[in-house]
């Protein structure tokens, strides 16, 4: 199974490293792909060229820089593979919360760049999934609770039962073309500003 | 920082790549270092022995062998990392998806061992704190839409209002030392089998 579309960028400011990247993505067939070398335009190359997927080799890196590609990691939302020559625990443990998907410690060797990109690709699609499936379930877990209030509100001061309170926030919500949660929210709103 | 007291198995059918791992973790001054050469002795020594962290070594392995460390990895529920020497891109997303927390392709080398183990630690944390927060949140929304239907019931068949039937859920809960989810269960099976 190719991915002949994925794009790629390479960030490496030593261009014998660079090439080694490189060449071993193309000869495992990947044609899109950039090389920058200098570390101050890789936030704005991100934003021009939005590649799927980010190799980025910093060799001996000081701390002030790790950290700053942790920062851009954590805001990306792309599948990063960082290359490092040494790293303590601490940097590799900051390296997996910034949510780079490979981090590989002394071990640039051009055969396994593309093995290393596929992998860091499944970890980021596997970690997003998960991500996103709590947001979801938290994002539920809060309309439901509005959702829940707005009812109380209703049954109080309306007289109303329960269904008949959820069944006025639905047919509310349709007739507006609205989320119930939204009708919800409004109703709590409203409530809050007219007092008790 | 250390982690003097971490037990560590090493699975390694070929003693000279077992030795190698396990130089790199001596090395690195870990000392609970355990090294078996069977493959078939695998799971009753992790029941047996309980290691925090297994490292596996398959050289060149089969894909029916690949796949039985993939089940593997799904239930013992520790860090994993898993060296092979080469591996497609199925079988890459297939570790992912198992949960093995390290898979590295073509890159054993005793300076590697540790850094690759505190990653393989690091990741299967995160992935696991990410884990327990959506089982977290789910069961919260189970519970939360079990006991808003045992409240309908009791606001139902006993004319009670929502607050009134969720105290009474809450005070019947705490008199009996319960769960108020588990009351709200107790009460929506009853009313299930007492009928309409």
């Amino acid at each position: 199974m190719q991915q002949p579309e994925l794009s790629i960028l390479i960030i490496d400011e030593n261009r014998i490293r660079a090439s080694i990247i490189e060449d071993g993505l193309r000869e495992a067939g990947h044609t899109k792909v950039q090389v920058i070398h200098s570390v101050n335009e890789v936030a704005r190359t991100i934003a021009a060229t939005t590649p799927d997927v980010i190799v980025i080799d910093l060799e001996n890196p000081q701390r002030d820089t790790l950290e700053h590609f942790f920062s851009l990691s954590k805001v990306v939302q792309r599948p990063i593979a960082m290359f490092v020559d040494r790293s303590d625990r601490t940097m590799i443990e900051k390296a997996v919360e910034a949510g780079v998907s490979a981090y590989v410690v002394d071990g640039l060797k051009k055969e396994r760049v593309k093995p290393i990109m596929d992998m860091a690709i499944s970890r980021f699609n596997a970690f997003a999934r998960l991500t996103r499936e709590l947001e979801e379930a938290r994002s539920e877990l809060e309309d439901r609770k509005i959702i829940e209030k707005a009812k109380g509100i209703l049954m109080k001061t309306r007289g109303l039962s329960e269904e008949e309170a959820y069944k006025l926030l639905r047919s509310t919500a349709m007739n507006q073309n609205r989320r119930m949660v939204d009708i919800a929210q409004s109703l709590i709103t409203a409530a809050d500003l007219l007092g008790p």
